[in-house]
């Protein structure tokens, strides 16, 4: 089935802004709380939310198999595993309904009504229930930064590091969707010099630039998924701020890697943006380095062009960006991360998340943390209300952004944007 | 509410053998299909497996608050988020049903008939569907083995084990129930001597001991659950045969921790034993070696003394039980782990797994892995059939098996039994 939910040419007969992420050539998906508190599946154009559940039922999904209540989840979930064919008659059926050439719905008040939400009347949920997380590391110049820091510039980059996609699970529970705010976490630090770890609030609370796809139901037990079939699995891509602590991460994580200094929060933008969608923008990644191991070969354009920042807003102020870089930067592709978490056996199912890791270039500008921005506090990070900052500091919310853009068209993530709260208080609980 | 179904004194109308892990004092639940290929959640009493669905439809739980389908469930999840008030009604409730001393369903031949099956007339299912899965590494001996064999007798205990009750996040899509075989996984080895890995199956595959505990609905996110209260979310635990792949992991577990030598399967037994069905058997753990800090000191009774074995049955021939350990010996228990775990206000669900890491004891014959057994591959563990192993072979079977005794009753586990397959062949798909 063709994607002509892609055609650059074609316009909508909504009113959008002229420089969205959100042309009618994206068509992502998201769950959505209406004015009426009734969540649904939903997609976006310009800035109107639109009810997929009620289109539904209205049958402008006509012809396309679908279960009645497909759109009618709190989760996209069930959607995901109905497969790459279904999804992509999705977006093309969307795609036609909102083409100017098209007046069925332009021209139907009450469906309009009905449809069509401002983004102020709709609350964004967590788009998937997440069965499992995986967070990967593949970053070669963050890998290289944050050894360089740890163990010395002989020993930056692991042994294993140019071999091994290397990976950790992380915690499903704590993601959430942009704009539920963080708690600055407590835990155990090692002062430095001392013998006796204290306890106490971090003090190296920290964002992780990455981006994290969302794959449908994959391999049964003890079937691995090939580099080739990969993309096949993957239904589409999110942002992704990993927040860590630094200092309790440094005392818990040896010998079996980084736990609570991680799993208080995730947070991802609400929008996912398929594969499809950004077909456009598929390039190659870096050469490797070294010769990899045949199970995790990986030829043409497997990445995409994706330009991210980050910026710091401080409380009542403007907000300031830190850093620019570039999802096309990582070593290792989607498609050699897939295939390495399945090599064993290991089964990936509808909804699973995998996190790209820090996304880090090789300029100081293009660092994806503060732990390298700062050079783990040895540098200062000027904003522009004059504040300075090494760590992220209470009330201050951090923003991501991503986008893909040409000459004929721009494809956007939107943003994750997260405020820290200071320590959980007992005593107004 | 007192736990009723507690009493020593009680005997079921049932035919019960008498040495039985499942006596009319345990009542577990768990999840199983029936010959009319219907699925339930149910209870265990001696041989039987008991149908609370039907029980439930039949009226027999009437004045407990429950809604109609908690019972006609494929998981745990829901009866569980209802509440220890709620589990223990049903448990005493249950034990009524079956008091000797009452005759309504004894005498009710069509009921009978609904509610009991021959446990060869059902097929156990995983009894939760696992959100969020962490392993613990709880077992000082085990720590201490572990790191002589890899670091040498001086630097065996990492400088925060005894602070920090270590874990890490596992894979909840590859926890599977006792009795569903596993592939000998492949992956990545660094050869000794070598400086470029190998592909190839694991050479290493080896068990771990282990118990995990299943949680409630704890915690919102950014709120920690103390050591006081830690027990009124947990709802009861299981045996845990945490497979791992020695090899593969030696080499990629630097520095994020273990990933593809864990995450291609874990096996649990399928009847979760509650925390009140243990409470006859609650005992105090080790003394700690120093002082912990404030948030996770412990007093009383806190651990439980479960007996526990594992044995290996190689293809056509008899088992030999390779050691015997206690849930007791661990040095952290469940209390301080869960309270470490939302210290940082990591939120736990229903239906949360959390295993114990490998429990192995001080002597030899009480180590929980085949990596302590065989110190590495150094010795070599003669089994009854006249074979040899370091680790485990393909078509072994590797069971663990766990219960409490007093002079009054015996309250067990069942076991957890899982045979492991050569390699997937792909040329056989």
């Amino acid at each position: 089935m063709a994607i002509t939910a892609n055609d650059p040419k074609r316009k909508t007969w909504l009113e959008i802004p002229t420089k969205t992420d959100f042309p009618i050539q994206n068509i992502p998906f998201g769950v959505f709380l209406t004015r009426d508190d009734i969540i649904t599946i939903g997609t976006r154009i310009g800035d109107y939310a639109i009810d997929l559940g009620a289109l539904h039922q209205l049958g402008y999904f006509d012809g396309i198999p679908l279960t009645d209540d497909i759109f009618l989840q709190d989760t996209l979930n069930d959607f995901i595993a109905d497969g790459r064919k279904t999804w992509r008659a999705v977006r093309n059926r969307i795609a036609e309904i909102f083409d100017e050439k098209n007046e069925t719905l332009k021209n139907n008040e009450d469906h309009r009504k009905t449809v069509l939400f401002t983004l102020d009347e709709i609350e964004m949920q967590l788009p998937v229930q997440v069965g499992d997380y995986t967070d990967f590391y593949s970053s070669k110049e963050h890998a290289t930064n944050v050894g360089e820091m740890f163990r010395g510039k002989e020993n930056a980059l692991m042994p294993n590091w140019l071999h091994v996609p290397v990976a950790y699970h992380g915690r499903s529970s704590s993601i959430i969707p942009s704009g539920i705010p963080v708690h600055r976490p407590q835990g155990q630090k090692m002062p430095h010099g001392a013998d006796t770890p204290i306890f106490g609030p971090s003090r190296k609370v920290d964002f992780e630039l990455e981006m994290a796809f969302i794959t449908t139901a994959g391999n049964p037990i003890g079937e691995p998924i090939s580099v080739e079939d990969a993309e096949e699995y993957i239904f589409g891509m999110v942002l992704f701020n990993d927040w860590s602590a630094r200092d309790i991460q440094k005392w818990e994580y040896v010998p079996l890697g980084p736990f609570l200094a991680k799993n208080f929060a995730s947070s991802v933008s609400p929008w996912i943006v398929t594969l499809d969608a950004l077909e456009p923008f598929r390039t190659e990644g870096p050469k490797p380095v070294i010769e990899t191991l045949p199970y995790l070969k990986s030829s043409g354009k497997k990445t995409f062009d994706i330009q991210l920042e980050v910026a710091i807003q401080p409380e009542n102020s403007e907000e300031t960006v830190l850093t620019h870089s570039n999802f096309k930067y990582l070593y290792w592709n989607m498609s050699q991360q897939l295939a390495h978490h399945t090599i064993n056996g290991c089964p990936v199912n509808s909804g699973d998340m995998m996190g790209s890791g820090t996304i880090s270039g090789s300029k100081p500008d293009s660092f994806g943390s503060m732990l390298e921005l700062s050079w783990n506090g040895k540098k200062t990070i000027k904003l522009k209300d004059g504040s300075d900052r090494k760590f992220i500091e209470d009330n201050d919310t951090v923003i991501m952004r991503g986008h893909c853009e040409n000459k004929n068209v721009r494809i956007g993530f939107g943003e994750v944007s997260t405020k820290l709260l200071p320590v959980f208080d007992f005593k107004k609980k």
